[in-house]
């Protein structure tokens, strides 16, 4: 497992609880994933004790993507059995991923960032490496296993009562990303990630922390996102595990276009000065001119 | 356990899929547990080895209610130390039930039956006994484990992204079944039950079976189901497991009224006369002359 | 004009207002209109004062039908210019309605009954000759005109802010009753008609009346309705204008099915009994009877 | 009455089609009323030949608001009798305006601007003056009295079917001007007003027409409402009448905040720039400059 951050953390956390070994690469959780220490790693393990690779491919935590096609290509180097497995919870429908292509052998998804939906669905693509390996799998499991999903859905049914309305609105979401086009889609997440670095740095902030007026020093982040919240009503991400305080997120995913981009930095740029925190104005004008040089419809 | 009906039946495989030992009462899912039975066979195991008594309060499939006060005085009669685990999923919120009282260990409930909600909650009242019991469970979990549940509550979050659509949906059913008063929803419960035998027992049908012409033989229930659902856009349970196709469900639990109650019994009545079945006419008119003697509003 | 009924008597009442002479043919409110009636005095109106015969197709107080294409032939029998005009708030979706073949010049309908949406919407729908005489009316109007409404709806814009909700609501509408078929909702009403009267009948209530104990004795229609909205949660009509208490009507417009009548049959019937009126019991078998023997499926 | 814009024309038109005759002061769209040129038309009307003095209080086409309380002085300084009514359709819930306490006769409103509901209701303020004069009135009307209206209302009824979906969302729609508090949420608009007219100044644009390379040519305004409502999903209003193609407008009215408002000069600042428009950047940072050194909640 890669530690990229907060929700890699609670997955190792899970696999321990579960009294799994977890062989864990650190972190500053500040970058991706790298490929080339779990290449050496699964190089080293000669003996094949480790059964999967498993890594984030989008933090929620942090918004770091890490580059998963490498990771296969380093598994696939030192030609070791592992499975791969990749959560995509926040990049499903937002960040470009491919199951298949790549090799993964686990994607986990969920149905609460990309597909634009409520909490509550949560989604397995799995490969034929990892059915055949969940058969002689020990752990003991049964709302977890795999098989009487794979034989209810056959036929178009679910061995539990399913989330009958998240379904519909899952319908809903996929007509939503289709009409849009995914492919616009991923390209309007992109530029709009482009476009709130801009302005994070024409505020003059770290990306990933808040401002320092002297090194080592950090500003409230909760507080930030208390005001911003009281008197513009935007509820901005806080910083999750070891990040607790000194971060805030600009979520730009899902249901969203460059009009809420702007209203969203609006309303950062305006928490800033009215909590009085050293920044300098203009990180909205950034992200609009930014977004004016690349609108889409321009090319 | 105890094998009341499907869901009973699911639940035994469950705990067998996690590499559990059951001990199990058969029965004709006909009727409800058999508490001196339970007694019988705790009093047999000296050494302790049953570890839970699990018991469906009211089985889904079948409509049949166990008495979880008998259950409770049986374990005790005998001073064993089993947990006793309930599964409510379909009489919370439409049957009486106590959880505290009766003593019960472990409930289990859901949010799709009486709480009148769309499936994606999942409930547990827990007893001390059994938050000790878990402290020292072998059984490997992560998701299932109450320890970061119970830690994050105290505090009001979640230990993973709750359904908050779902919650705000819950403060909303809980306020109707309090605008109501939960005593009259149970009352409600009961009358409709009384009324809707009523409705059968005048058509000559069998309760919990199809009507036979001659013993053996019986009708074909989806194609009733079927028929029902095309001409009155009124959807009837199927028959689980061992009585799939074999017989019909007439639902009257959450969100329903009088009204709603005569709409479906008339729905029946117009069904198995369109479909040819035999029967007598006047079930309608039965539950309606019960309903109107009962009157909740004339006491 | 014919009074066949209270909104018969509110158009009177509003041309009155508007300074216009009515030549009225009155009614006890139980029969629709007198075509002969209506002939005759065309007939001895040599002069041509008459300019317009004012008709409501269906009585939305007391449910009576007229029939409008014998009007039509009346009006022709001694070829009179007068325009026809006509009400058909509440038989327009659920009756059977010739706008063009009954040479109808002026027809009046609303949203919120057969098309199944809120009030808000008005409809004309007018003939040529009605044009052309709306340009030599003298009356002063101009919400009321219709040159501004013309002009604008040929560009599919209107001359002020739409109800654009509606409109939408309305698309909706019109696709729900296209995927029933016009003329099977046409003869759902009819056939509800008719099962509501064997109800009445079987009640042995007088159609249109309360059930008397002694000639001219009434009960009370607004405590009956009070009860069954306090006890069913079901509004009934309440009787209009001169039948203010006297009677109550018993809706089955718009979105309805079987179902949906033995449940409001099943309401009334349980609501004479809680009142302890005098009637029969079995007006809900003896539609849900009807209903089997003429279900439509079964053709 | 006095032509302050395309609504202001358009209730000219109305009256003139009811036949009154109207003695209109005219204005080139771009000031609000002329109270001492009413006053001067006043004095001069010794025979108190003028019923009524009409103004519209916010003009929906322009933005511009009238001085109620100077057209009330100018009355009262010559002593005639003449009413006064005020359209108060975009200003009803977002601008100060006070039937009261400026002695308005007749205050016309509607739901679908600052209420936030639909269009679909019309809402009369009336003086006793008013209900005095109609009484007295010649003009043929039935659904335009208020006599039915006033005798209905005082038991809590309506003389015909009401928009019920619409008054359920009135409730709520006062119930959240009052959660905000009216002087704040009057103050809001105040404040966008100053805002918007800031990012209009920064870019280089004129107020209430597009933007002049040379004297006497304008840009197509609907070129650019087409290409930002085609790009970023915003529909900005179209000039109206004269204003045709010539301006467009930049809505803050009703359930909005300072996001929505950066989001909305967002979409125009890009659209000025997609479009190829003259125009300087930096007027969505002009505006949030300005409302971070107004926040409200500063103070």
């Amino acid at each position: 497992m890669a530690e990229t951050g907060h929700f890699a953390a609670l997955w190792k956390r899970l696999a321990e609880r579960l009294g799994l070994v977890v062989d864990c690469i650190d972190s500053d959780w500040r970058s991706g994933v790298d490929a080339r220490e779990i290449g050496r790693r699964l190089a080293a393990d000669s003996g094949h004790l480790i059964r999967a690779v498993c890594v984030v491919h989008n933090e929620t935590s942090t918004g770091i993507t890490s580059d998963i096609a490498a990771v296969r290509q380093a598994i696939d180097a030192c030609n070791h059995p592992a499975l791969l497995m990749v959560d995509t919870v926040s990049s499903i429908g937002s960040i470009d991923y491919r199951h298949d292509e790549w090799g993964v052998d686990v994607t986990i998804a969920g149905s609460q960032k990309g597909l634009m939906l409520p909490p509550g669905l949560g989604f397995n693509a799995i490969s034929q490496k990892a059915i055949a390996a969940s058969r002689h799998a020990k752990l003991p499991r049964a709302f977890w296993a795999w098989d009487e999903m794979l034989a209810a859905n056959e036929k178009g049914y679910w061995p539990t009562t399913p989330s009958t309305n998240l379904l519909y609105g899952l319908a809903e979401a996929l007509d939503i990303l289709e009409e849009e086009g995914l492919g616009a889609v991923l390209a309007r997440h992109v530029r709009h990630g482009e476009a709130t670095r801009r302005a994070v740095q024409a505020w003059g902030l770290e990306l990933l922390v808040m401002p320092e007026s002297t090194p080592g020093q950090h500003h409230d982040a909760a507080a930030l996102r208390r005001l911003i919240l009281d008197r513009f009503h935007m509820s901005l991400g806080t910083g999750l595990g070891r990040l607790a305080g000194r971060v805030f997120r600009i979520g730009h995913l899902g249901y969203f276009n460059d009009l809420s981009l702007v209203g969203t930095l609006g309303g950062v740029e305006m928490g800033l000065a009215a909590a009085g925190l050293p920044h300098r104005r203009g990180g909205v004008q950034a992200a609009v001119d930014y977004l004016s040089a690349t609108d889409p419809g321009s090319h």
